[in-house]
This record gives structure tokens, sequence and C-alpha cells, in this order.
């Protein structure tokens, strides 16, 4: 044998027996059953799908977009390029069945099994939707070596545990572009979500056009919001991709953008309501908990609403709507006297009662729509129908046990849907809301009391988000929160999660989601076009202040504040300082000397970053507030290296305080990530 | 005096006394007049703008973006959130007077002046439309040093030297999505463009809703076309802007999607109609120029024509209507005995002629909605109104000489634009474009006959470029022919052009084109998610294969065919190759050492980058495609270092086949465009 078949042949090996390991799999959300076997199918362009059974026409759009997706990932000049009917392509390799149509919502069967043998794919479902979540599986399982792309040989059977699995999006702070929507809706089936509540309506805009209330849009939109033609777009694209849309208008409180249009039906009490409520209500710049709210004792509201949704419950098929309810601190309802001898007159003792007096009211014109409701939590009271949606979201942060409302409300046989630990705008880790189970693990429920409980919803509240930087503060941390959802909780797994969210993270991006990309465009703007690699490199370490402590008080920006900021660039789960968090421990575990040169690697990173910031900032206005972070983390550095090489004996005072300055979170509404690493070292040095 | 103040004193003198130059400002397109003053108006977050005189609403909306690009620039917090009225900040720092409402069209006044002095800003304009340029201009105008923003004081007075200033996109060959429209529309307005040609049916797609030719996009545009609210949608937000609207319709040729729906009015001969006609067409998947063309015996023909009309034209308000009729081979009607019998009947010897009938028939259907004709240059013939507008295309690609039929137009009576020169899907660089004006010096033309140039139009053909990467191929080169097509020819300069032009370029990314963040989005798949530096270094010396050179025939790409490839990425004028080449000029001129070690640098570089391409490439097949050309430049990059480190004698024979390898254009459809200078680098050496 000559050297150069002997090449050939341990090539030849080398790709026979090397073998897909389950660890190499980036599903998510991890499927309920697989088995991996030898093997596996290689891509070629002569791959073509075939369909069969009974389907939805939404299977020729998933399927020839899944070709789509197939031939941009891997460059493939495949020969098939539209699929258009069932059966057109009887020998293809991959084969797909689906035994009856499928309809978007909560009740459909979703299940599928996807089995792969070297020369064949099968997918078998109960409905095309079914099929649609087997092909999102799919392109995750696409395995490449160096030369070649393959799906490696298995038998995945799979369903998902929770029904309800929602994304909601609050388009009244920030109005979001159709675009938007689009994008983040097969972001959504990317990872097997099924619901989008679409919060269309809040103090700071009205995002619908009504053709019978034109005020609404003419007063309180600032000329953003959806055309019908527009809803129904998006609806009909989220209905081809199985997602239901659940269009939300909160009432009674939230309702600035509303009497900004109809002050008639507010609550404020004026003397002279002819006179004067026309110039009570202006459309809400800040963010926050307003006063203005609907006037539960004026059948005028009433008959508002029901016109509303007499125009507004067409443009939606689905079963449900979400009727708001939060939040209304009745200030307004106790100042009025009007309203306090209503509530005198009808019996009511709390503003509670008031509150379902008017809820109730609300379900009769819905019913007429064939809608269910659903709520946030305080709509809650004795006398709703039991079909109705209890939408916990009330946590430690508003003073409640975590999802106390949900447990009360399948006890009490509604049915309910999580939020609680779900909320990404609060800019926290992914594993955070990833360890945040729907149903507590020491909450005793009866099977029935369990199966009330839906499932979950991600809310991206939008008071600190535009269009171009929302993808960043949904994605990637909704894809694992996605999997608690769907997965079986054996199949939680903190450390396999971050492996396999990095890689779905970076596959969102074929589905136009901007998460990358705006990050480094926006840190374009604040270098003014020069070099970015500081200014990333500091974002790597620096996470969004948390929690609502950014925008203090609700006043600090206004909707059309600038959103062009370092922080804006920033996101949770800083990637530098994850790793040099985990360094650190590493290190003051195990004492190697490797690690200790890598920490001292980024505190030189940091040293010459600051010097590279500062220069930078001569010509660039946008980097001057991050200085005074730069500064202070330099300034550390330089110590911690001097400590660590020993050529000065250590101050500890002079490194808390230097600390003290790092960990301050008065800098550029961010805070530096990487406190915890640094504050362990400090500890540890003597 | 202590050292402090000194350094106060010296900062305070140079921030008085630093004055801009005519150097620094970054107009494109440059301005017909400017004088620029002492000093600067200092940008503050209680900047306002004021608008008076007589308006258009869309003043309020241009005023209103302004400010919030302004504010993304600067991360400026502005106290102004909208403008609503005229008259609402009588103080503000922003005057804006526009003297009546303006309306979109060509013929319109859209002068205006700017003055800028240390405390206030005025800007005057005929209309609107003249107010909307004149805030372009402002945006362009912005300056920074290390702590603030500001607008040099100057005044600048401004106005079109021609009036159709166009960019066509062909949205038939790759469907472009509502998205691309708008963020290219808001481009167009940043450099002065006011005519979109939406090129929207051709072979490869009709994607026009009708609601009486349900058939079109049924059988004709694979589901993607516009519907007729997004369409109003579209040239509702272009007129907001300024931007005129013009749609085309392509025929009697580029006729087969119209045919996949009606075959009926075909050309194709076939001896008993009823049978066959059927199965003649089908929606055309690859590039080029195709046979299928209108029957212009068939009276069907006119009939369906005139109900197409009848429903597009009001879509438009507009009053240019495009008919297309470029490339009409007539082979379809040379084989055709029953046209041949018609062409004999009315006497028509050629098939120029023939066609000259069909077009002269449709002056009516589109007469009635007051539309005038612009066609390609074939439709001239001497019967047609004098309103019609001949749109020059062919150029010496085609065997005649450039803008040749743009003269005889002018000369013949007709109104003409011209866009050969301006094909900037062929990948040329932005000087072949920038210098190639649209009246050619030699020609001689009365002031009547100039009159009627009415100007040019950049176009955009989509046979390869897909929503992700179109604009990468529309900008920046577009905002320098812009500029043709706005300034004084006194004002073309190719130096000042490209370094002007990387700002512009920088600046579209805050309308959302996707030209540099889309770039680096398809590197990161084909390095599949590692690191891509070495991916765009490649990138930045390498250009898509030019002039019809990357799809062969036609055939080598089809509509669905990946567009994810390395050639997508790059882009003609690669940034480290003009730098290379001119070093090289440099250096050869004046043998500066500096230089000798810049070129070795970049050539160590190359050698770097191919090593570090085949490592990641053990990870990524869509590597494998670049390796032979990186590999190439290694090796000759390896040849001449030694050759200049004198470490071994020269082997020119060598460097020549080594120069070969990195020259030919068969690699992965790019070519090197560093090969003049490495070329010539060969050549001086001995």
């Amino acid at each position: 044998m000559n050297f150069k078949n002997f090449i050939i042949l341990i090539l030849f090996c080398s790709n026979t027996f090397s073998q897909t390991t389950i660890e190499q799999l980036n599903l998510m959300p991890w499927p309920q059953n697989i088995t991996l076997n030898e093997g596996k199918f290689l891509l070629k362009s002569n791959f073509k799908v075939n369909i069969t059974g009974v389907v939805n026409p939404r299977i020729f759009t998933g399927t020839t977009n899944f070709l789509r997706r197939l031939d941009g990932r891997t460059g493939m000049f495949f020969n098939q390029g539209y699929i258009k009917n069932t059966n057109e392509e009887p020998n293809a390799q991959l084969q797909i069945n689906s035994l009856k149509k499928g309809s978007v919502g909560i009740n459909e069967d979703e299940s599928y099994k996807i089995e792969i043998t070297s020369n064949k794919i099968t997918i078998n479902a109960t409905t095309d939707i079914g099929v649609l979540h087997a092909l999102e599986t799919l392109l995750q399982l696409l395995q490449n070596d160096s030369n070649s792309f393959y799906f490696p040989n298995l038998i995945i059977s799979d369903f998902p545990t929770f029904t309800w699995r929602g994304l909601m999006i609050d388009v009244a702070r920030h109005f979001q572009s159709v675009d938007v929507m689009k994008r983040n809706i097969d972001a959504m089936v990317a990872v097997k979500l099924n619901v989008l509540h679409w919060h269309l309506v809040d103090d700071q805009g009205w995002r619908i056009e009504l053709k019978n209330k034109k005020k609404l849009t003419e007063l309180a939109s600032d000329g953003n919001y959806y055309t019908q033609e527009e809803i129904k777009n998006i609806v009909r694209y989220a209905d081809e991709r199985g997602i239901l849309i659940v269009p939300e208008i909160d009432v009674p409180g939230h309702a600035t953008a509303i009497l900004t249009a109809y002050p008639e039906i507010g609550s404020k009490y004026v003397k002279d309501p002819k006179e004067q409520k026309q110039t009570q209500y202006t459309i809400e710049r800040n963010a926050g908990v307003f006063t203005p709210t609907l006037d539960p004792s004026n059948p005028e509201t009433y008959k508002l609403l029901s016109e509303i949704f007499d125009e507004v419950c067409p443009l939606f098929p689905g079963k449900y709507f979400h009727i708001g309810g939060d939040e209304n601190e009745g200030k307004d309802w106790d100042a009025n006297p009007v309203i306090q001898k209503f509530k005198e007159k009808n019996n009511f003792k709390t503003n509670h009662e008031l509150q379902s007096f008017f809820t109730l009211k609300l379900v009769p014109m819905l019913k007429k729509h064939n809608k269910e409701i659903i709520g946030w939590e305080e709509i809650m009271n004795d006398k709703m129908p039991k079909g109705t949606i209890i939408h916990s979201w009330k946590g430690p942060n508003e003073g409640s046990p975590a999802g106390e409302s949900l447990i009360n409300a399948a006890k009490k046989g509604y049915k309910t849907i999580l939020s609680n630990g779900f909320y990404i705008d609060l800019m926290q880790s992914v594993n955070d809301h990833y360890l945040s189970p729907i149903i507590p693990k020491e909450a005793v429920l009866t099977k029935e009391e369990k199966d009330r409980i839906l499932g979950g919803e991600v809310t991206m509240w939008s008071e600190l988000v535009t269009s171009k930087n929302i993808d960043s503060r949904i994605w990637p941390r909704t894809a694992a929160i996605a999997e608690l959802f769907w997965s079986n909780e054996k199949a939680i797994n903190l450390k396999s999660m971050k492996k396999r969210l990095q890689f779905v993270s970076n596959r969102l991006e074929e589905l136009g989601i901007s998460h990358i990309k705006n990050k480094k465009m926006i840190l374009r703007n604040i270098s003014n076009y020069q070099d970015i690699s500081s200014l990333e490199n500091l974002s790597n370490i620096c996470e969004p202040l948390k929690i609502y402590t950014r925008n203090k008080g609700g006043t600090e920006y206004q909707m059309y504040s600038p959103f062009t900021l370092f922080a804006d660039a920033c996101t949770s789960d800083a990637s530098d300082a994850i790793d040099f968090n985990e360094l650190v421990d590493k290190y003051l575990q195990e004492k190697k000397p490797e690690d200790l040169s890598r920490i001292n690697h980024y505190l030189k990173k940091w040293i010459f970053m600051h010097s590279d910031l500062v220069h930078l900032s001569e010509n660039a206005p946008l980097i001057q507030p991050v200085l005074p972070l730069s500064q202070s983390l330099s300034n550390l550095s330089k110590e911690l290296l001097f400590a660590f090489e020993d050529k000065k004996q250590i101050d500890k005072s002079l490194l808390n305080e230097l600390f003290a300055k790092c960990n301050s979170k008065n800098h550029a509404d961010v805070e530096l990530a990487i406190c915890s690493g640094l504050e362990k070292i400090i500890d540890n040095l003597n």
C-alpha cells in the first residue's frame, strides 16, 4: 500500500466509524424520547422531500422553507425548488406523512416521530403541526465534518409537556414593526413555542387600526399602529407556522391611550364632565403604573368596549382573547364620588369587586365572538366562567410568593398559565429562568388541578427596547425557557442547556433574528465607526441593570429617548464574564498556573481595553459615559497584576476601594458582571 | 498660571479656534453652493424644531424621524418627542419654513437653503420636499469632537441638476420583502434620489395581487407577492418621504410569468391551441433572455392587459407607468405562422414594427388612467406620443455605444433617462459608475435636446441577490451615483467621493440598511460560527465575479439556489485590495522602506490567513471552496517574502505560475482584487 492509499483508508475509516454521540446533539427543546443508532444519512444535492397523507397547505410552505434553510446552511444546490403538492416525489429520501389536517390552537396533537437511517428519513405525525415541529428538530440535528453535512441515524418520538407555550410581545410601549413580529414568529417555531400573546394596547399607545373608531389611532398611536390588513397578514403568517395569536386589549387600567381618544369614559372626577374631560388624558411617555382607568359605572364604557371587540375579534380567528386587567390601583375610582356611589349602590366592598363587575360585563361581549377570556391574575373572581384562563404573573418583585395565583387558580377550577419567572425584560440570567419550573416542586395538586395548568408564557415588556434590540432581549434566553415548557423535567440540565443554547442562538440568525448583528451595529455607532473590538470586549463583561433598576422611577427614559446606548448593546449572560467567573472558581479550587495565567491575560486585556477606549473617545462622545467604568476596572486590574506578580505588598483596603468602584451600578446603566470573580480573587489574596 | 489652568486654556483655545474645513464635510450628494463660516452650533438636549409655512403632513413625519435619528447618533435625550403641528415651538433653535405643499413627482421644486449660525439653524424651502432634502443634509453635517456634537456655521443653497434620480429594484427574479423596499426608500432619501422604479413582473414571477386575475399570483408567484394593501402601504411610505414610485409590468417579452397564468395569449405556435397551450409555459427558474412573448396579433392579449392596467394603475398615484419592452428577440413570433400572416397583412417589415404596433395599443389603456408611458429603449418608434420617456439601457455589453439611444431619443423629441453605466448588479467598482456622466462630454445637443434628458436610474437586477444581501449590492455605490444625478459636474471628484462615501455608507446603518451587518452574518454561517476574522480578511481582498461572468449561461444558479456563499458576502471595491494596490503603486514610485514593510505585513497576513482557514475548514465544509484560492495566495506570498528578503534567487517563472493561479477566476465565484498590485510587484522584481 502506498502512502496516498493509506491516507485515503484512514480518512475512510474515520468517516465510517465516527459515531455521533448524544452530547453532540444540539436539540432544544430536548425531545421526550431519543434513540441514537449507528451510522448516518449523508446529505447530497439530490436530496428531496415527499409528502403524503392529509395535510393543511401550511405543510408546503413549511417544507419549502425547510429546504431553503437547509441549502442556506450547507450551500448545497438542491434540485427540488418548491413543494406544492402531496406525493410529488415518491422516491424522495425524506418521506413525510401526516394523518390529518392540523388546526392552530392549544388542543391540537403536536406529536411527531422521526426515523433516520442511512438512506432514508421518515417523519410521521398526526397533523401537519407535528410535522413542522419535526422539521425544526431535523434542522437542529444537522451535523458536519470537514467536507460534508449529515444527519445521525436515530429515532425520536416527541410531544409537548405543556400545551400553552407562549411568548408575549408588548408593542404598546415601543411599537414593533411587522418584520419584527414575523421574524419572532419564525424563531418561536424554531423552539416549538405555539402561542404569540400580542400586547397591543397600553398607556403608551393603541396599535390596532379600527375603521369605526379612528380616533384611537389618530390620537393615541403617534402614527405607529398595524393596519387591519397587516394584522390579518401576521395572523395568517402565524397560522401557516402553527402559531396561535392571542390579542390583548388591557382594561380597565393601563388605559391612558384609550382615554386619550375617549376621555368621556375615564374615571377621573371632574365637576362638569362636558367642559373638562377632554383635556384630562394625554398619551403616556414614561414607564410605570398610571392612574387612568375606565369608568365601570358608565354604560358608555361598555358600549364602546363592545364596539371595539366587534371590530377586533374578527381579525383574530383564535379561541382566546386577553383582556389584561392588571395593576388597576383604583386611585381614580376612590377619588370619584360618582363611582363611589355606584359601588355603594351595588354593595361592592372592594375595588376588586368593582373590577370583577366590570370584567363579567366583558364575558358576553367576547362570547358573542366565540372567544374565551384570558386575563392577568387580578381578573380572578368566583363568578368568572370556568373556561377563563388566569394568567399568573406576580411574584417576589410584587410582594407575592412566585406563582401563588397559578396554584390558587388551578385549585379553584380555572385553567391557568404562568409568566412569573419568565419576565425576560428584567435582564436576568437565563439560569434564573431555566431553573424556575412552571409547577413548583412543593405544590400539592390533584391530577385535575395539575391538568388545569396549561403552561407558561415568556413576557417581553418593551419599555426599554426598540425594533433594533428587542431580539437581543427575547433571544436566546427564550429558547431555554421553551425547553422548560416542552421537555420532560428530567431533561432539564443547566450545563447541557448552555452548550445547546449557544448553537440554537447562532442558528436563529438564519430566521432574521438580529441579536448578534445589531449588538455590533449599536457598538459601531457608539464608536463613531472606529474599531469596535474594545467596546465589544467591555460589552462582553457588562450587563444592563436588572429588575427595574435601569429606568428609575420610570421617568429617566421616555418612549422617544435614544436606545442606542452602551447598555442597549449589552445583554444578560455576558459571555466573557461567565468565562472569567468560572475561571476564578476553578483557579481558586485547583490553583493551576495555567488558570492563573488566563486570569492575568484577562486583566491585561482590560488594562489595554481602557487605554484603547480613551483613545477612541477622542473622536466618539458616546464612549465617554463608559470610561469611568473601564478606568475603575483598569485600575483594579493593574493592582491585581501587581499583587499576582508579588511586586508590591498587597493593600487590601486599596483593592476593596477599587473594587467598590467597579461594583457600583452608577455606570452607563450597566453593571460589571465579573464582580463576583474579582471579589473572590481579592478575598483570597494574602 | 498653574499647570492645570494652562491645560484648560489650551483645551478652551483648541475648542474655540478649531474650525471645520470643507474637507471635513461628508456631504453626498455635494450641494450646489456652500459657504463655510467661522464658529459652530453646539447640539444640546434642549434642541427643538419649529415648522412654519404651508406644509404637507409629510413634514411632521420627516422632522420627527430626523429628531429620532439625531438622538440615536448622539445619545442625547431631547425634550421634544414628536412634531405634529406647525408653530409648536416658536423659540426652537431649528426653524423650518416651507412656502407651499410639495407634491411627489419629477417636476416639483426641490431646492432648499440652510443657514447655520452659533445659536440658530434656519431651513427655507419652497416645498416640504425641499425641507426633507435639507434635513438629510443637516444630518450629514453633524460633526463631533471628543465630548460634543455640533453643526458648523455655514450657508448652503442647493437644488438638483437632474430631475429624475432613480433606483430600480427588480423584485421578480428574487422577491424582496416590504421591509427591504422600505429601508431602501429611506436610504434613497438620505442621498436625495427621488424615483423608485419597481420592476414587479418578469419571467421569474408576477408580484402584484390582482383581485380580478388571481391566477397570476396563484400560478406565477410561488406565493411571493405584494398584496394590494402592501403596495398602497409602500406607496404611502414613499410619498411621505418625497419618493415617486414608478411600477413596471414588462411586456411583450419577459412574459413567462404572465403566460404561465394565461398561456392563451402567448406567441408559441401550437396547432390546436385549446389542447396544448395550457402546458406551454412554466415559470422560469434560470436567468437570461427567454422566448415567451405575448401574442401581438391576438385581441385577447389587449383585453387582458387593459384589465390588468385597470386594476394596477389605481394602486400607483404617480404620473408614470413603465411597460418594459426590452429584449424581445421575436423568436416565437418568427416561428408562428399566424403571427407571420398578421405581420404581412399589416405590412410590418420587422419585428420592431410589430412591437411598435403592440406598444401603441397600450398608450390609450394607460392614458385612461392619466399615465404617461416610460419603457426601455426598444419601445422607441416614430408614432409614440412625445410625452413618452425612453429608458436608455444598452451599452458596450450589448454591442452599442454607451447611451446612444439617450442621445437619439433627445434628438427625436422624446424625454429620456439613462441606466447604461449604472447597472450595479454587474458588481463593478464605484469608480466605473461615478466617472460615467449622464450626458457624454462629446455629445452635441441643443438646449431643448439637453432638457429632454431628465436624469438617470441605477438598476438593481436581482438574479443573484436575496433580501439578505441586496443592500450590499445597492449600497454604498448608489450613493456615489446619486451625486452624479444631483450635483454640479464640477463637484465630481473621485478622491473626495471615496472618503465621503465611507461616511455615508456607515450612516446608512441607522436606516436599517444591512450591507455591513449581513456580510458578517453570511461569513458566520460559512465559518460554522467559528471565528470569522480570516474569512473577513479574505473577503476584503476578493470581489464577486463581474459583468455576467458569475452565473454562466444563466443556469448555474436557479432562483432557489443558496445565496449564502462566499461570493455573496463579498462586494465590489474590496477594502484591503484598494489599500494594497495603492500601497504597491506608492512603493514602486517612492521605494520607501515603511511601505515595503506594510506590503510584507500584508503578505504575512495572507499566509497566516490561509493556515487559519485550513484549520477552520475542519469544522466548516463551506470554507472548502475558498481554500484553493487562499492556498494560491499563500504560496505566492511566501515566494514574494523570500524574494524581498533576498533569501532566494528570484524565479520569475515560478512567480508567474503562482500568480496565474491567483489570477484565475475559477475560485468560488470570486476574483482576487489584489492581482494588479501583485503583478506589479512581480514585474518589478529583479
